[in-house]
């Protein structure tokens, strides 16, 4: 019937020919990176290569924080039950949320909140200084800012350098970094129990969504897609060195893997 | 407790160092592909380009299929209820399952005992015989074979092409080929209701991550990878064009997409 | 360490001895019914039969509705693509959302402003006319009144004659009653397209846990354990009677179950 | 179109009429207890009252079982990140598998096994002795037997009780208590690690499903509808007592609820 008829714009499929975004699949594997392809399926035209590489950066910072989140502690928790691979990430899926991997998608609103400033004449600084007070005033923390255990993460100072290496940082990372200076100067008063409050690898995936244009509503989706890849590895692990139904103490985990070592 | 000590391989947090199999997690970003990465993670080492390369391409083939498949449907189903994103997406990990999606984990195994045979000294073609004919003989299905939708599907093609290009191709895609050339020798006899069986982008990436030495145990999670991206445009154009609690007639939906067009 | 200490005053387990709320479960089983069980697991105290009654029956009325919820449509596609049984009730619970089963909490908020009104003095017809004024204005639907298929639904008048012989109805009960007879006197002006706008089901669920008590919070936790049993049922017909990897079409379902018959 | 015709016989929905399995449903609503009504929708027909309260306590039983279940810490973990009360759930039923939960349907199994030795002519003593003495052979644990916690599982006590004062105790409650009982003669040589393995719940509540006659396939639907409301309440006391995104360690916990009480 005419009344349930409906249209997707993402992909057609007829027999022996199936197109992504007009693409033939076929033709973007092995000629484009799965940065550029997750870009075009959801933004709907292939990027630069260079963005494509920041589009993998940020995935790759991502994809796995040992075992103390709850969502691989979600991961594990169904594996050693016995639960098959997919219920194991979608039980990690369901504890990405609004405290755990939602700050992405809140910092993307706060910044542009700053970015609407910015486009208005104001300064990176002073809509920095105006969103901190702000967010002060309401008693709020400020989203994508301090972390429970980096005082200083390495993963947003190098996306952030990847962003502007891509060029494709713009007023949401200025405002990002406008923010991480003003609560510098503003001292202990403005940071949480006395300690600083960089921004975390959540604020920088956030700032460079934001300025490639994607919408906050996603945000948690890339998470998830990146962190597959660390659940199904802690999948792995479990059922290879673990007993089933053992009681699983994230406290009580050591690292015995490959020692340190650099990227050649 | 003693008893409840445990270790990890997979990655090590301390503050302001995140080092997954050892690396850097910042110097990894921009450095290796998220292909690279994946493999990493999953298997301990880094790989050459190339097969990072092949990862990639592998993970791009899985991206989408339109909207009938059933996990797809499953996401849109939650999506159009208004559940958040991140249940959408488990919703679609739960949709696949040994029916959609799982013939990558059955081909895997079926790959196994003809790469056995041809480890023992037998020929590709000759294992391949024996599997057909085993196969027939307990009249099962050779998963990996065959697609309701295409019947020469270009992603095989082309992923085999990839791997043969990366020196990634080894005994278990050796077998696939030989199978589909004992198929096409055994006719219609061999066929699915007279219709050919060609290798499916399941089988074809059976072979690879086979060859490339993954368990079978994991297939699934690559497929949910890769299809986390295409759920995340699903999603996003469901809430943008649709509206909720609608009936979702897979059917009646057309594509309005970009038309035809190459990868530059 | 003291600082991970914390509390629970759920259930208390020792050997041989499983108590909640203080009660040995073993007491309670064959001792009171599950809806007494619902109330005192949740509520913290045993409720009298009548309310245990009440509990049940607003269970039974959510025990299914057939094929074409969303959310038992996720249950069978999920189901035909081979999912065990957990992850099909997963599937389905993910589906209950906002605009699937949310009703009965939105409802429950609605019919809250309006007891507070008649705590304040008012009676119930003033609340409900000023209520329905709101909303009107707001331009905002009545969460609980309405349905697509059921004009005037024959579980609305039972739970709340039910909640009436209970001695459980309260101030929502009559909040609700009031707002079904403000619509009817505005008549066509306040009614959806025309039609008439009775309490549905859910505006019935959500009157009477808001006059026993229960937070809005848990409104959907009520249709997903009730729901639960029909989706076991889909389930097992699923298997039993189709084809894995079917196209599950809604509106191509015929009912061939027993005939009409009575309750003796 | 013809082909995808398909027929449920669950529940027929007209305007104004909801019949499941050919009741209407206000009628059923306040006549039949919630167990009759779960019964009737599985099994297709009501059962006597006297079923119907040995459905309730069964249910009963497994209602909660404290915070250190597999199942419970996802639902808490889930909790903690800030999902929705649905997402909790679904967490918690993809954490009932094969190793919680899931001896029941295994032990249904078992028992059946036995139910056809008694069928045959055997005594239920024989069957008992047969079934230990192969599955000791094959060094296989007895699925239903034995408990982590408790050496005397009260409930299983109470259960079996029951299903003999409803007329519903068959092979099935035969076989499991004759294989306590070969048990107990076996000693320490049967036992494991030389601990007494008593009928635990899940073994107890699958000799009583199976002399219902329901399908083994449907065991873990009826403890997670049962545990979802147990799941409801540690939401609801997560989200009170705790703060988000706590590290929810389950030795850490002391229950401070009511103190013991009798049922009246």
């Amino acid at each position: 019937m005419a009344d349930n008829t409906w249209a997707s714009a993402i992909t057609s499929v007829v027999p022996n020919q199936i197109r992504v975004r007009g693409y033939r699949i076929d033709e973007l594997m092995g000629r484009v990176s799965f940065g550029e392809a997750v870009y075009l399926i959801l933004r709907g035209e292939l990027p630069g290569a260079a963005v494509g590489r920041l589009m993998e950066a940020m995935i790759v910072a991502s994809i796995d924080h040992g075992v103390t989140p709850p969502s691989t502690l979600a991961v594990r928790n169904a594996a050693t039950t016995g639960a098959p691979l997919n219920a194991c990430i979608a039980a990690g899926a369901l504890a990405v949320n609004r405290h755990h991997g939602g700050a992405v998608e809140d910092c993307m609103r706060l910044l542009a909140r700053g970015a609407e400033r910015v486009a208005a004449g104001e300064t990176a600084a002073s809509a920095a200084g105006a969103l901190v007070a702000a967010e002060k005033a309401a008693a709020r923390r400020l989203p994508g800012f301090g972390h429970r255990v980096h005082t200083d993460d390495p993963r947003s100072h190098r996306l952030l350098a990847l962003a502007k290496e891509a060029g494709a940082a713009g007023p949401h990372v200025a405002v990002a970094e406008a923010i991480v200076a003003a609560l510098a100067r503003g001292g202990k008063a403005l940071a949480r129990g006395g300690k600083a409050l960089p921004l975390n690898v959540d604020g920088a995936i956030a700032a460079v969504l934001a300025d490639l244009g994607f919408a906050p509503e996603l945000a948690n989706g890339f998470f998830i897609l990146a962190r597959t890849a660390g659940w199904m590895a802690h999948v792995a692990e479990e059922l290879s060195r673990e007993k089933p139904m053992r009681r699983i103490d994230q406290q009580s985990c050591a690292y015995d893997g490959p020692p340190p070592r650099d990227v050649a």
